[in-house]
C-alpha cells in the first residue's frame, strides 16, 4: 500500500521500485481512501484535487511550490530520530524549586489519563450532557483547590502560576479600579516579570517591594500579592503577615496569595489569613516537570469576587429530569460573549493536567497528601540540620521545603560536587545557593545532598538525633494548619489502584471523545492525535526536566525547538518563532505586544487602535484590550466577508492611531476571502501591522502562507493544526511566528535566556511554554513531510465541501467563497427553524447526541448557527453518518413544520434522551422510545454512546452557583441485612 | 499514610520516624483499608488476622516465619531497579529467523490493546454476553487464519508454533490411531524437539526425515509434518511437494503444514496444496519478539477434523432475540468436560496476542499485508543478489525471506563484521550462515548486511539492475498465490488510525474487565494487574530480543530470571524453577514428565499411575494422559475433601505402579484440608511423587509452602497469583518449581542452553516460555516484599470468608474447613433452586450481568454451583455490592418460590437484559423495565455496564458451527439521498 504521496523521496528510483516503503503515515492520518477522494471530488463536480484547490484558495496567495519541509520519516523510524535528539537532554536531579518540583506521577494516572486517548482527545466540555466525566473530575479539582486554600470558589485551571498572578492583579483592578499594585519582591521572578508585563499594557503601576515596606495608606493600591512560602522558602513572621494583610484591607487593597498546595496541607491556608485571592500551580500534584509545562495553575477567590474570576469554572446545575448535572458556569463572563469586556482572554487552559492533579488528590486523600508534605518538610529540616552542622548559614528560620544557604566556604566547591552527583541547585545572584526538596527525595538523595554540602553526616544519623516533631517544624509554629480538608467522599474512597482505575474508567466512559466519533467543532480542528506522536511526551528525557536547568542539560530540547521553528517558519512564511505562549490567546497577546513594542521602537508608540472584524473569535478583542489596544470593530457584510467599505472607512478614520488589524484566515465564516492580500496591503499602507489569527492554519498549510500574503505575526494553535490533543480544555500551545522586523521584540524570560533583543516582556511562566508537548507537533511534521502536510489541508477542504454538498437542500451553508466552495469548515444556518417550529440551534445540537455525535460549534461565529469542521482525519463513511444524522433531524423538524409532531413535546426539544429516560416504565410521548434513542440504523444499542445527563439547565445553575462537589448522602452504598434493601431506581 | 506492613525495613529507626516513606504499594494492591479489615474480622467473629489464619490454615503446615524475600521496593523506585537490569540486555538487530521475526507493532495497537487494562484484564470469554468485543476480535483472528491458510476452520490460538505442531501430531493420532509420525528434518529444531517429547509419552514413534525419503506405503504413519517454507528458508519443489502429499493421502496419512502467515500472502496456501492441518505462529503480525513470547500460534484444519481440534474456538450462534452472538464453540471437547479424554490439555492460550495479530491484519488489510510480504521477499532477493556477487554460495533457489549462505571465505570475518554492526545472524552447525529478513528491514539495514557479507555494492545499486519482478521471485514460480483473502469488510475498512482506534474502543467497551467491577472467578485469581508492573513489558530491552540471541545479549533477562527463581523458591519451598512452561497446563505436563523421568532414572519406569481427585481441574487428568500416565480417580467425600479411605485403597491397589498423585491445595473446593501432609506422606510411602497444582497459591504465599508439606513439584500460574493479567484468555506463564531430586529432569531446549542435566525433553518453543511478561511477576514480588505478599494471602482469605459470611442465610457455602472457614474461595450451592423454581445456576450467572457483574466460576468444580474468589484486591464496598446482588437475586428466586413470579417469565430466566430489550417499545413482562435493568440502587443508568447480547444459544451454535466472520450485508451503512432513510431499529 504505497501512497501516491510518498513517491520518489525515499531513495534512488530502483530501490523505490523493488523495495518500496509500506508505512506511510499520511495514509493513516487522513480519513478518506483514494477511491473515496475521487468519488467525493465527483460529488463536488470538480475533476481533481488541483481544481478544487484552485477554485477555493485565491490564486494570488497560493504557494504554488513544494514546501522545503523534509521528506516524511516513516512511522516506525520517527521515534529513533527523536530518541537521538532526546538523548541530548540530561536528566539530573533538580532541587531548584521556584515553582517547579519533582513529583511522582502515579503510573496508573499516567497510563489511564495522560496516555489514554479516551481522556486526551476530549474537547472543552461545552456539551455537558456528554462530558459529565471530566466535569466531575474538574469539580474535584475545584474542590481540592478551595479546600486546600480555604477559599470559597475556584476555577477549573489557568495556564500557569505567573499568568494566574497577573490575572489576579487584573481582577483587583476590575474590582476597585485603582491603578497601583504591590508585588512582594520575594515572589518568583517569572511571576514578577509577568505581572510587570501585563501591568504595563493595562496602565497599572507596579511596585515591587519587601512586604515590610508596603504602605497602603494612600488608598491607591488595588491589591498586593505575596508568595507564601516565598521564593526563598521563607514563611513570613505571622505578626508581620497579619499586620500587612489587615493594613491592606483597612485601606481597600485586595490581598493575593501565590501559594503552594502541598505546603497548605500543613500550613494555615490563605483563606484563614483573610486572603481575597489565592493562586498557584498544581504541578507538584503528580504532573511531570516537562521543562516547564504543561501544568495546571489554580485560581481561587472569596465568594464576593466570583463573578470577576477569569477562566472556566465548573458548576453544579440540574438536568431536565431534576438530577444534579455539571456544566461550565458563568459563561457570560467570557470572551466569546463579552469580547473586549471579558474578565480575561483565557480560553484553552490546562484541563488534562488539572484532572491529573485532582486524581492525584483522589488517590492520596487528605492523609496521604499530609504525609507527603510532612515528609518533604522533615527532609528539609533534616537537611537544614546537616548544613548547619557543616558550617553553613541558613537565611531563614521558618521554611516548608526550601533552604537558602550562605555557604561556609563559598559555593564553588559545593557546586562542583553537585555536578559530580548530577544534581542541580539554585544559584542566587548574591552567590548563595538554594535547595528545594520534593516528594521524590529518598534517603540516598538526602545523603548525596549532605555530601554535596560537605557534611560528614548522613540522613540516618541526623534523624536519630531529631525529635519526632523536629525543631523548626511548621507544626510547632503559629502557621500549623488545624482545619480539615478534602473530607468529601471522593477523596476518601479510592485508595487502592483497583478503585482508582475503576473511577477513572467510569468517568472516561461518560464522555464523548475522538475515540467514539467525529467531533467536527468549527475552529477547533479535532483531528487525529496519533499514538506515535503522543508517546514521546512520556519519555523522561522530555518529562523530567526542570525548566530552569542549565542550557546544556536541555540540548535535546533546544535542537527539537530549532527544527520545529525552521519547519513552522517554512509553513507560515514567517522568519522566527517564539514558543513561549502556551495557548492561542497567549499567542495573540504576545503578538500584539510585539507589534506595540515594534511601533514604539519606531517612535510610533501612540498607535494603539486595533481593528477587528465583528466575526472574530472573542479572544481577539479580549487580547487586544489586555495588550492595551483600543478595539475598533470592522463590519462584516452579508456575504460573510469583511466589509471593505467599512474597513477603508475605519482605517482612514484611525489612520493616525492605527496599530494593527487582526484577521482570521480563512475567515471564521469558513471562506477564503479573495482580497486578503489587498486588506493586508491596505493596513500596511496606513502604517499598521497585520495580525493573522492562525487558528485556521489547517486549511492553509502547504497551500498559502500568512507571511506571504501580508501577515506580520500569527499564533499557531498547535493543539489544532499540529496535533496536540485538546485534553478536554487544554493543554495547548500558541507559539507565534513573526516577520523579521518583529523578531527583536519577541518575549524574553527573567530566568532563562531566550533569543530576543528588545523584548516587550514575559508571557508565560516558562520560557518555552508547555515545552513537553512540543514533540507531538515535531513528530507530526516529520511524519507527514511537506507534501503530506499539504495533502492534509486539501483533504480538510475536500471533507468540508463534501459535507456541505451532502447537506444541500436540507440546510443552507451560510457563506461560500467566490466559486461556491467553503474552506475547511462551514456554517449551517439553523436560524430559520425558530420561527416555523420553535426549534433552536441548541435543540439540534442536543439532538445530535442522540445520534451518538458531538454537536458542531454552536452559535459561533454566527448566533443560532452550527459551524462544522470535519478535518482531514475523518473518513467518508463517518462524514456520511454525520450528514445522515443532520438530514434525519431536518426530517424531524419537518414533522413539526407539517404539524405531525408537537412543538414542545418532540424529539428535538426533549433531547438528549438518556438511558434513564428511555428505559423508564413510563413513556407518554408522542414518539417512540426507538425514535428517541435509535433514530437511524447506525445507532445501535450495543454500540451507542449515551449522554449521561438530560439537558442541563444553565440558568438555574448560574443562579444557584455551586462549584464544589455536592454532598454525597445520595451515594450511600446499599447494604442488605436480613433481606432488606432499598427499593430500585 | 504509612502502612503497618512497611515498618522497620526501610532504614534506621530514626529516619523511619522522621522521614517515613509514603508510597506503600501493598496498600495500593490490597482493597480493604485497615478499618475495613477490623470490621470484617469482627463480622467473622475473630479477634485478629492471626486468629483467622490459625483457624484456617492447618497448624502443621504453617510457615510460621518471615519469608526471606527482600523488603519492598517503593513503587516509584522499582522501575529504576528494573531498568538497571534491563540495561544488561543488548538490543541488536536479529536476522536469525527460525520462527521469530522482527515486526512493527503499530503504536496504536500497542497502546490501546497491549497497554490498556480494558483489554488486558478481561477473562476468558466464558460469559459471552459481556465478551462480544474480544469474541469478535478472536473471530477476526480465526478468519484471518482460515483465509491465509485456505483451511476451513481455525481455533482462537494455541501457545506457540511448536506445541501447535505437537497438537497436530496428536490430532493425527486421534483421527486414525496409527502410532508413527513423520517429521520433516527441515522443521524448526524446537518444533522437532517438542514433537519428539510429546510423542514419547504418547507412545508415538517419530521419524525425522527429508521429505524426499518419506515412505508412507506401509500405511502405518498417522501423519507427516513439513515446514513451509522450511527452516532453511527453502520452498520445496512443487512437483516433489505434490507427490509427497498425494502419496501420504493415498496411504491414509494426514498432512500437516507448519507455515508462515506472511509468506502465505504471496504463496499458494496449505489448503490449496491439500493440507489437512496448518499450524504456525502469528508473531510477525505485530507481536514483539519478547525473547520468545508471548505470541499466538494458530491451528487450522479441514472441516472434517474440526471436532478433533484442540483449544478454544469462537463460533457464531444466536441470542435470545435471534441476533448473531459470538461465543466459545464445541466446549464439550475440552478438558473441563472430557478430562483425560479431552482433545488436549490446553486451557489458557494467547488471546491477547491473537487479538493484536488480528488487529494488525485489520489495520493493514490484504493489500497492506501483501505489500509487506512483497517487500520482505524483494529485500531477500536483493540481498541474495549482492551475496552472490560477493562470491558467496546460496543453498536454495526458491525462498521467501531466508537465505542459507555458504560463505566464500568462511564465516569468521562475516561474523566479526556482523558483531561490529550489532547484527545477529543464524550460525548453522555446518558452518554456514543464515539470514532472515523481516518487516523492520530498511535500506540502511540492507546496506549493513551487504557490508557484513563483504559486498561492495549497496541496496540501491543492486535494485537499479533488478527487474520489477525480480529473478527468483515466488511470483514467477508455481507457488504464486492467486486466490484472494481477507475480503471481509472488517479487513477493509479500518485503514486510518482514527478508524482503527474507534474500532478497538468499540470492542473494548462491550467487554467486562477488571476496570469495571470485580470478577470473582473461583480458581482464577483476578487480582490487580498494576500499571507499574505492566509498563516494563513494553520496554524494548525486554520486548525486542530474539529468543535465540547469544546469552550475553540477554544478561538482563538472565539476572531477572535468577532473582525471580530465588524468590519463587522461597515462596514455594522448592529448590529450582523451570520457566519454560507457558501456561498452567504446560506446567502440569512438564512437572509430570519430570516425575516420570525421575522415576525412570531410578529404574522405576514402570510406575505410571496418576491418582487424581475427582474434584481436580480438568487440565490435571488431561495433562496426565498426555504425559503417558494412567489416570485413576480418587473419590471426594461429602465434605468436599479427598476421601482418605478411597485414597488408601487406591494407593494400595496401584502400589506397584503408582507414579504420583496430583492434588490442588487449598482444594478446588475452597478449603485447606487438614491432612494434606498426611496425604503427601502416604503417596511418598508408596513410592509415588506428589504434584501440587499451584493454581491456588494465592491462598498460601507466606502462610504455607507446597515444598514443605510434601509437594515434589508444582506449577505456578503467574497469571493468577503473580499478577500477569489474564488477557481475555492468555498470555500466561506456568513455571514449575521442583524439589532437588527432580531438578536434573527439568526441560531443556534444542537451541538455547538451559540449566538441566537429564531433561525429559522440551515443552515450549522458547526456552523461557513467554519471557517478556515475567517482569510483571518480578515487579509484583519486589513491590510487595515478603510481608506484603503474606498479607495479600491473608486478605484474600479474609475477603472470601467475609463474603461467605454475608451470604449466610441466603446461600449455602458448600464446603468449609474444620473451624468453619473457607480458604480464599468458596462454593455457593445453587442446586437447590432447580427443584423448587426451575432456576439453574446459569440463570443466576446471567442475572448477575444485569447487576453489572461477571459471574463467578460456574459449575466447576461442582456442577450447578458458583465458585467465588474475590482476591485481596477488592475493597469491602465492592464485596458488599456483589453480595447485595446475590442476595437480591435470592429474593427474586423467592418470588418464584412463593408464586409471585412466573417460573418461565421472570428476571432470572430472561437474563441478561440488553439495552435493546429494555428500551423496546413493547414490554409485556410480569416485571418492570426497572426491575430488569436496575435491580439495586447501585446499578445506575449513567454508570451501568450493559451486556451487548442476550443469552446465547450454545446448542444452536454448536449444531450450526460457523467460526469465521459472518457475512456483513446487514452492516451496510445507511446513506440518505433525497430524504430517504431506512427505518429505525
Ligand atoms: C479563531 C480562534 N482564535 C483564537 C483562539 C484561541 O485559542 P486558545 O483557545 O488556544 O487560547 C481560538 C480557539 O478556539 C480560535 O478559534
Ligand atoms: C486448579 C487449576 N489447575 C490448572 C489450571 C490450568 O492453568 P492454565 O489455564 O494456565 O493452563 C487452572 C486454570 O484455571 C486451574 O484453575
Ligand atoms: O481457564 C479455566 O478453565 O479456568
Amino acid at each position: 500500500r504505497k501512497s501516491s504521496l510518498a513517491s520518489d523521496a525515499e531513495g534512488p528510483r530502483g530501490l523505490e521500485r523493488i523495495y518500496p516503503r509500506h508505512d506511510c503515515f499520511v495514509d493513516r492520518h487522513i480519513g478518506p481512501r483514494d477511491h473515496d477522494k475521487q468519488a467525493m471530488l465527483q460529488v463536488l463536480g470538480v475533476k481533481s484535487m488541483e481544481e478544487l484547490i484552485e477554485k477555493t484558495v485565491p490564486a494570488d496567495i497560493r504557494l504554488n511550490r513544494e514546501m522545503t519541509v523534509a521528506d516524511p520519516v516513516p512511522e516506525s523510524e520517527v521515534h529513533k530520530r527523536l530518541r537521538h535528539i532526546a538523548g541530548k537532554n540530561k536528566v539530573w536531579r533538580s532541587y531548584i524549586g521556584m515553582g517547579y518540583y519533582g513529583t511522582v506521577t502515579p503510573n496508573t494516572i499516567l497510563r489511564n489519563i495522560f496516555e489514554n486517548p479516551g481522556w486526551t482527545t476530549q474537547y472543552t466540555p461545552y456539551q455537558p450532557e456528554v462530558a459529565q466525566g471530566r466535569l466531575e473530575s474538574l469539580l474535584n479539582y475545584q474542590t481540592m483547590v478551595t479546600d486546600l486554600t480555604a477559599m470559597d470558589i475556584a476555577n477549573a485551571s489557568l495556564l500557569d502560576e505567573a499568568t494566574a498572578a497577573a490575572e489576579a492583579m487584573a481582577l483587583c483592578y476590575r474590582q476597585n479600579k485603582r491603578r497601583r499594585f504591590y508585588v512582594d519582591s520575594y515572589c518568583h521572578p517569572q511571576t514578577i516579570g509577568l505581572i510587570q508585563t501585563r501591568a504595563e499594557a493595562l496602565g497599572i503601576d507596579i511596585t515591587v517591594s519587601d512586604i515590610v515596606n508596603m504602605d497602603f495608606s494612600d488608598r491607591n493600591f488595588s491589591g498586593m500579592i505575596l508568595q507564601y512560602p516565598n521564593m526563598e522558602g521563607q514563611v513570613y513572621n505571622m505578626e508581620l503577615l497579619q499586620r500587612v494583610i489587615a493594613d491592606a484591607h483597612d485601606n481597600g487593597t485586595l490581598v493575593v496569595f501565590a501559594t503552594d498546595l502541598l505546603a497548605l496541607t500543613l500550613m494555615k491556608p490563605p483563606g484563614e489569613l483573610e486572603a481575597d485571592i489565592a493562586v498557584g500551580s498544581s504541578q507538584r500534584f503528580g504532573v511531570p516537570l516537562g521543562y516547564g509545562g504543561p501544568h495546571a495553575a489554580f485560581f481561587a477567590v472569596r465568594d464576593e469576587l466570583k463573578r470577576l474570576m477569569p477562566g472556566r469554572m465548573v458548576g453544579v446545575s440540574r438536568d431536565s429530569a431534576g438530577r444534579d448535572s455539571y456544566r461550565l458556569a458563568l459563561q457570560t463572563r467570557e470572551q466569546h460573549i463579552r469580547r473586549d469586556k471579558a474578565t480575561s482572554n483565557i480560553c484553552t487552559a490546562q484541563a488534562l493536567l488539572a484532572n491529573m492533579a485532582a486524581m492525584y488528590a483522589v488517590y492520596h486523600g487528605p492523609e496521604g497528601l499530609k504525609h507527603i508534605a510532612t515528609r518533604v518538610h522533615h527532609g528539609t529540616l533534616l537537611l537544614a540540620e546537616g548544613l548547619k552542622r557543616a558550617g553553613h548559614h541558613l537565611q531563614h528560620d521558618l521554611v516548608f521545603d526550601t533552604l537558602k544557604v550562605a555557604c561556609g566556604t563559598g559555593p564553588a566547591d559545593v557546586l562542583e560536587r553537585a555536578a559530580q552527583k548530577e544534581i542541580n541547585l539554585r544559584v542566587y545572584n548574591d552567590g548563595m545557593l538554594g535547595v528545594s526538596l520534593d516528594e521524590t527525595v529518598e534517603e540516598h538523595d538526602l545523603d548525596d545532598l549532605l555530601w554535596v554540602f560537605g557534611s560528614e553526616s548522613s540522613a540516618a544519623l541526623l534523624a536519630d538525633k531529631m525529635d519526632s516533631l523536629p525543631q523548626g517544624s511548621i507544626m510547632n509554629s503559629p502557621f500549623r494548619r488545624t482545619s480539615p480538608y478534602l473530607q468529601h467522599k471522593v477523596f476518601n474512597s479510592h485508595r487502592s489502584e483497583t478503585q482508582l482505575v475503576r473511577y477513572m474508567k467510569q468517568l472516561e466512559n461518560k464522555d464523548v471523545s475522538l475515540v467514539h466519533s467525529m467531533i467536527p467543532l468549527g475552529s477547533c480542528t479535532m483531528k487525529l492525535n496519533s499514538t506515535t506522536q503522543m508517546m514521546p511526551c512520556s519519555w523522561p528525557e522530555f518529562s523530567s526536566l526542570h525548566p530552569f536547568v542549565p542550557e546544556d542539560q536541555a540540548a535535546g530540547y533546544r535542537e527539537m525547538l530549532r527544527e520545529l521553528e525552521e519547519d513552522l517558519c517554512e509553513i507560515t512564511g514567517y522568519d522566527s518563532i517564539s514558543f513561549q505562549p502556551n495557548s492561542g490567546a497567549q499567542g495573540e497577546y504576545a503578538g500584539l505586544r510585539s507589534i506595540m513594542a515594534y511601533l514604539a521602537s519606531k517612535g510610533e508608540g501612540h498607535r494603539s487602535v486595533c481593528l477587528i472584524p465583528t466575526s472574530a473569535h472573542g479572544t481577539n478583542p479580549a487580547s487586544a484590550q489586555m495588550a492595551g489596544m483600543k478595539v475598533q470593530p470592522v463590519e462584516v457584510s452579508r456575504d460573510g466577508r469583511v466589509s471593505k467599505e467599512h474597513l477603508y472607512k475605519m482605517a482612514e478614520k484611525h489612520k493616525e492611531h492605527l496599530a494593527c488589524m487582526m484577521i482570521t484566515y480563512p475567515s471564521t465564516n469558513g471562506v477564503f476571502e479573495d482580497d486578503v492580500r489587498e486588506i493586508c496591503d491596505l493596513i500596511h499602507s496606513y502604517g499598521g501591522q497585520v495580525y493573522v489569527d492562525g487558528a485556521n492554519m489547517n486549511a492553509q498549510v502547504g497551500l498559502c502562507r500568512p507571511g506571504d500574503y501580508g501577515g506580520d505575526v500569527s499564533h499557531l494553535n498547535l493543539h489544532k493544526t499540529f496535533c496536540i490533543p485538546h485534553g478536554g480544555g487544554g493543554p495547548g500551545m500558541g507559539p507565534i511566528g513573526v516577520k523579521k522586523h518583529l523578531s527583536p521584540f519577541l518575549p524574553s524570560h527573567p530566568v532563562v535566556e531566550v533569543n530576543t533583543q528588545s523584548p516587550f516582556g514575559v508571557v508565560s511562566a516558562a520560557q518555552f511554554g508547555s515545552a513537553s508537548i512540543l514533540p507531538i507537533s515535531w513528530a507530526y511534521i516529520k511524519l507527514m513531510g511537506g507534501r503530506g502536510l499539504r495533502h492534509a489541508s486539501e483533504i480538510s477542504i475536500l471533507n468540508a465541501n463534501y459535507m456541505s454538498k451532502r447537506l444541500e437542500g436540507h440546510y443552507k451553508t451560510l457563506y461560500k467563497g467566490t466559486n461556491g466552495f467553503c474552506a475547511h469548515e462551514f456554517i449551517l444556518d439553523t436560524r430559520v427553524f425558530k420561527k416555523t417550529t420553535g426549534v433552536e440551534v441548541a435543540d439540534i445540537a442536543k439532538r445530535m447526541q442522540d445520534y451518538g455525535f458531538h454537536a458542531p460549534t454552536m452559535s459561533w461565529p454566527v448566533s443560532g448557527t452550527l459551524m462544522v469542521e470535519p478535518t482531514e482525519s475523518e473518513d467518508r463513511e463517518e462524514l456520511d453518518r454525520f450528514c445522515d444524522a443532520l438530514i434525519q433531524i431536518r426530517q424531524e423538524i419537518r414533522e413539526i413544520e407539517e404539524g405531525r409532531m408537537d412543538r414542545r413535546n418532540n424529539p428535538l426539544k426533549m433531547a438528549p434522551h438518556t438511558l434513564a429516560c428511555v428505559t423508564h416504565s413510563e413513556w407518554n410521548r408522542p414518539y417512540s422510545r426507538e425514535q428517541a434513542a435509535f433514530p437511524l440504523p447506525f445507532v445501535q444499542p450495543d454500540t451507542k454512546f449515551w449522554p449521561s445527563s438530560g439537558r442541563t439547565d444553565d440558568i438555574y445553575g448560574d443562579q444557584n452557583l455551586v462549584c464544589t462537589c455536592p454532598p454525597i448522602d445520595q451515594y450511600a452504598p446499599p447494604f442488605i441485612e436480613n433481606g432488606k434493601v432499598k427499593s430500585a431506581v
